[in-house]
């Protein structure tokens, strides 16, 4: 891995990460002396499906430079203009595309892709995202005057939710408010966040509010518009920025829309849904009828949606609430039913509004699984996945063992109706589940897997992706949808992930309690309420580790942008390093103590000197520089910990 | 690679290889014991781009089966419905999809298909395809009664084109006709052909006529419309079947809807091609000016050429034609220009077309590179395609050595107008060329490969096709557009890559020529008339290899439409089993001489017994059987060849 031709789509390798069609972009291939002799290099690209070579010539560089550089011109014949690179060298040839280096034909899958037109905002990927699920962040002394919902099943704030699955689940109600979020402001701001991520906020019939009963009033539970205004207010004057979150596959049945057309094939809002005859039955989100699934050939909806002027979608962004973007819900399967695929063309309607309203405003969005196609740049901005980072990150910590919950945990859980416990994909849940829910996969808790496969993994997910839109997908350990990390993975792990987080491409997201070290078996019982007011409900103290990484990343601003090259992935370490031209950093992540072995040669590192004191250590286990001779840096680690170490910039030749 | 759950979506394990969309069909993965301990199956999904997990449960079997069979059922929620395999078992998690056997995340680029709706003509698989090149195929003496058409400069039959690369190349004419073919049908049927590929017989102003004038006439020069009826008639009644060749990405710039177009904006034709102001400029394929690009938005074109009552998708499928159906040239880039992407919206169109005129017709469509992605079963039947079979059987039997050419070769070259000659994507093209080009990738022919790294790639670029698509895709080892194999491979490659071609899944294509084991450099060299007349032509007489090889093929059914598992991988030798319930058949293929390691476990390949007599052999180094001991079955081979068995059928389940 060492020592091989690099391009990863960065700065650093193309000169305009947003051209327009038809310009033509220096493009750039950095090939190690140590890689061998290099007889020609090609730039390989797809012109309407069909491939196309350029040449690449050899820059000039200094007689004892590290790399040779070979620069092609690339053509945006496609709006995402597919390319790799076709090295002849060593007397054979190699194919080098965003998945790695290969002596074999390889499909255009992995590709590299630059994207035309603007992309996200300038600020997106040097943020620092903080998700709060509503009803679970604060209370304000205003959230005791509103009366429980006829719905709800009030639950005390101190008190974990213990249905963790079931029909009754949506209903345990904490009574957490928008003031509530406001009053905690400094909070957010001493971990190190620069951007909020609000659940929903519309009123609804539920604690997540995903099945919103309108889209255009927020929740009197929460406050009401007012307090939505104060608070976007807030957190801007600190500088702070703020998205809502967005359901574009479905409403609630509750909804305006939807209790219009229901039994009511006469209301124009009857194409915005799938009826069958009499609008009696209707198509819903993984079958639960609560939450109908909007039908994207409406022209009703489209207009209602995004492109009238008080639009669900525009009209969040605009004065008073001045929310600075979305996260969409469920954005993998909106507008896709059966024969209708309109995915791709409601997602660039929602894009070209958005950026027309502001050109400021983020647009993310939800794809749990396999999400790079979907993800190419005219669409969302950047992803909320799990395959690529969070799924390996949990194997690679994996603690591996679950145990049996014990005589306790069963008597304390005989107050759970567990009559009404739903089953996961098949595997009955008991009411004490002592795993994490796995993302939905049937399997208790993820296998553990080495180094090698966390990085194959992620490669083989994240080579889709436009450089534009990796630096903007949401990095998470955990959400409101997943079991916590800290229940996952190794003792310590959790730290090792979130420095990850901070250090790989991506937006880091600190789901609200991770840095309280909260646990939970799976989505509803990691929305455990803050331990605001019990310090005792505090398992581990993590503030340090985030507000550190936080400054890090705010300080070293290639951590959010710069290239990124792949060192070492053996088992229990992982080394890599972001790379620009002011500034490296080299970031050495171990699991386990690692006495030996844990060396590589200086120059496949850095042109310079590389520091023994690090940057910044995690973990009290994190890797060491024991010496460094003979060409050769040598670490140790009592792991599990992360060290991140200062090098200078890359000497590109242009 | 032995013993590992296994799946390949052929009918023995997919109940209803065209289900209905919202159908539910049984799916099966078959264990074999030696696996281990199995605790739990499941079928993954892809739901509206959502996975979705369906236990599957375990059939009876004999208490001494070789394999158990899972058994889930598959709900076609999308009509391209995605699945793949997750299984528990020996303590840990293992995915199984159409590219093999994981232990880490994949993601769902190659997923197993099943595809809602009616598939390619059931003959289509079975079938042995002869493609005619129709200029170099065979004159009749009508032939001699056309004058030379002012664009040609005339050339005898027996002289090999020598205008390798430039603008004169496509002038060099021979004179083949329509009545030529037909006088020569005896021979199509003695080297086992069922199906004749016509290139395009449309008049135009070149030797290959992919710039058609017309649609809607045979070239007079062919013998005109006439001809066309009275080779169809023959052909079909011989029982053989006869497709043609239409260009649905662009059209002659002689073609009257460009000439009713070209500098008049008025015309109704304007709207049929992307023309610039006053239309003048316009954008033609790849730059070639006699070439210019449809556009698909045009209604008009959709008319013209797919839906009206004699349109040029339908006249000839239509009496007193009767063609089978067509094979598409440049498929891949149909409708495709820019932010234009109609390519899945017009290959649907006439993929309909077709079906409503002719069920029976098949349509087979050109994309030379990654074509698996636009091959999803709901457009074109089957690939004419390079990167899963062509090019890495090339690069496994690639003679690996390019000579500089001769003294005398120069001299032969004298003649040729050196200063005409076209670089290939920028590698500058000699008057004497002595190495094969290699599919437009600007390198002197192919990397030599291992049989590891020909399995990863064919798998690689394979498994995005559904099973019914990778049953129709042409499996050529050279075409009308390369180079001839047999200067690419080994001595007695081609005999080997020809086995390989009727032995994996997908349609054997014999170029014209093949048989003869001709040669060229490129695809006008290859493009090498007929040697009817002069044997010395004939530079290695193949047609007994062929005709063993279609005859085989037509007694053993499992060839064409069985399903196939993988066995052996390395070096010299690949081997494979394709498996029915009825037979199977073993193939045992290498390159050179393997004395020693060429054994595997009986109980992996047959629950039966192994005969020594091979079913066919092909080169006399074909692997014999050694010895068959201690349950493990040996073989030598003095290479290169490939040796056939009959096995018994697969038990299964159910």
């Amino acid at each position: 891995m060492l020592f091989q031709p690099h391009h990863d789509g960065s700065a650093l390798y193309v000169d305009n990460l947003h051209p327009h069609l038809e310009e033509t972009v220096p493009v750039r291939l950095r090939i190690p002396v140590e890689f061998g002799s290099v007889e020609k290099v090609w730039l390989r690209s797809v012109r309407d499906a069909e491939p196309h070579y350029d040449a690449a010539d050899r820059l000039e560089s200094a007689a004892d430079a590290a790399d040779s550089w070979y620069e092609a011109h690339l053509t945006i014949v496609n709006p995402v203009q597919k390319y790799r690179w076709f090295v002849q060298a060593n007397g054979r040839t190699y194919w080098v595309n965003a998945q790695g280096v290969f002596t074999h034909d390889v499909p255009d899958a992995a590709d590299f892709r630059l994207v035309a037109g603007s992309g996200a905002p300038e600020w997106a990927p040097s943020a620092v995202m903080y998700q709060i699920f509503v009803d679970r962040f604060a209370r304000s002394a205003q959230a005791d005057t509103h009366p429980t919902p006829e719905w709800a099943i009030a639950c005390s704030w101190d008190e974990t939710p213990v249905i963790g699955r079931g029909p009754e689940t949506p209903y345990q109600f904490y009574g957490g408010d928008l003031d509530g979020i406001r009053e905690k402001l400094d909070h957010l701001v001493s971990v190190g966040a620069t951007l909020v991520y609000l659940t929903p906020m519309f009123a609804a019939r539920s604690n997540h509010r995903y099945d919103a009963a309108a889209f255009a009033e927020v929740d009197p539970l929460l406050g009401g518009d007012d307090a939505l205004v104060r608070l976007a207010e807030a957190i801007h004057e600190r500088g702070l920025k703020v998205i809502g979150d967005l359901t574009t596959n479905h409403s609630g049945d509750m909804h305006e829309w939807f209790r219009a057309s229901y039994k009511n094939p006469e209301a124009p809002e009857s194409e915005m849904y799938y009826f069958g005859e009499g609008n009696e039955d209707y198509v819903a989100w993984l079958g639960v009828p609560s939450l109908p699934k909007f039908n994207w050939h409406s022209e009703h909806l489209r207009r209602r949606f995004v492109l009238d002027d008080d639009s669900m979608v525009a009209r969040w962004l605009k004065p008073p609430f001045n929310l600075d973007g979305w996260r969409i819900d469920v954005g993998n399967m909106t507008g896709r039913h059966g024969y209708d695929d309109l995915n791709h063309e409601i997602a660039k309607l929602i894009r070209d509004r958005v950026t027309e309203l502001n050109p400021d405003a983020v647009l993310l969005s939800e794809s749990t699984s396999d999400a790079g196609p979907d993800f190419q740049g005219d669409t969302w901005h950047g992803a909320m996945t799990y395959t690529n980072f969070t799924r390996p990150a949990w194997q690679w910590l994996s603690r591996g063992e679950w145990p049996e919950p014990t005589q306790e945990q069963i008597e304390d859980a005989a107050g759970v109706n567990t009559s009404s416990l739903l089953s996961v994909s098949g595997i009955p849940v008991p009411a004490v589940q002592t795993w994490p829910d796995y993302y939905g996969v049937p399997q208790k808790g993820p296998d553990r897997i080495e180094a090698e496969q966390f990085l194959e993994t992620h490669l083989s997910f994240i080579a889709a992706f436009p450089w534009s839109v990796r630096v903007c997908n949401m990095n998470a350990i955990d959400t409101h949808d997943t079991a916590r990390a800290a229940l996952a993975v190794i003792p310590g792990g959790q730290e090792v992930a979130a420095a990850l987080q901070f250090c790989l491409p991506g937006i880091p997201l600190i789901f609200a309690g991770d840095e309280f070290g909260l646990e939970g078996f799976n989505g509803e019982a990691s929305r455990t309420p803050m331990p605001w007011e019990d310090p005792s409900r505090i398992l581990r103290d993590l503030r340090g580790v985030y507000r550190a990484l936080a400054e890090t990343r705010r300080r070293h601003p290639v951590l959010a942008d710069g290239g990124i090259r792949w060192l070492h992935a053996e088992g229990d370490a992982l080394i890599f390093v972001r790379e620009s031209r002011d500034e490296s950093v080299l970031v050495v992540a171990t699991r386990a103590a690692v006495d030996e072995g844990l060396e590589l040669p200086c120059a496949a590192l850095t042109h310079g000197e590389i520091p023994r004191e690090p940057l910044l250590t995690i973990g009290e286990g994190a890797a060491t520089i024991v010496s460094e001779q003979s060409g050769v840096v040598r670490w140790k680690s009592s792991g599990p910990g992360v060290s991140l170490f200062s090098l200078p910039g890359v000497v590109a030749a242009k």
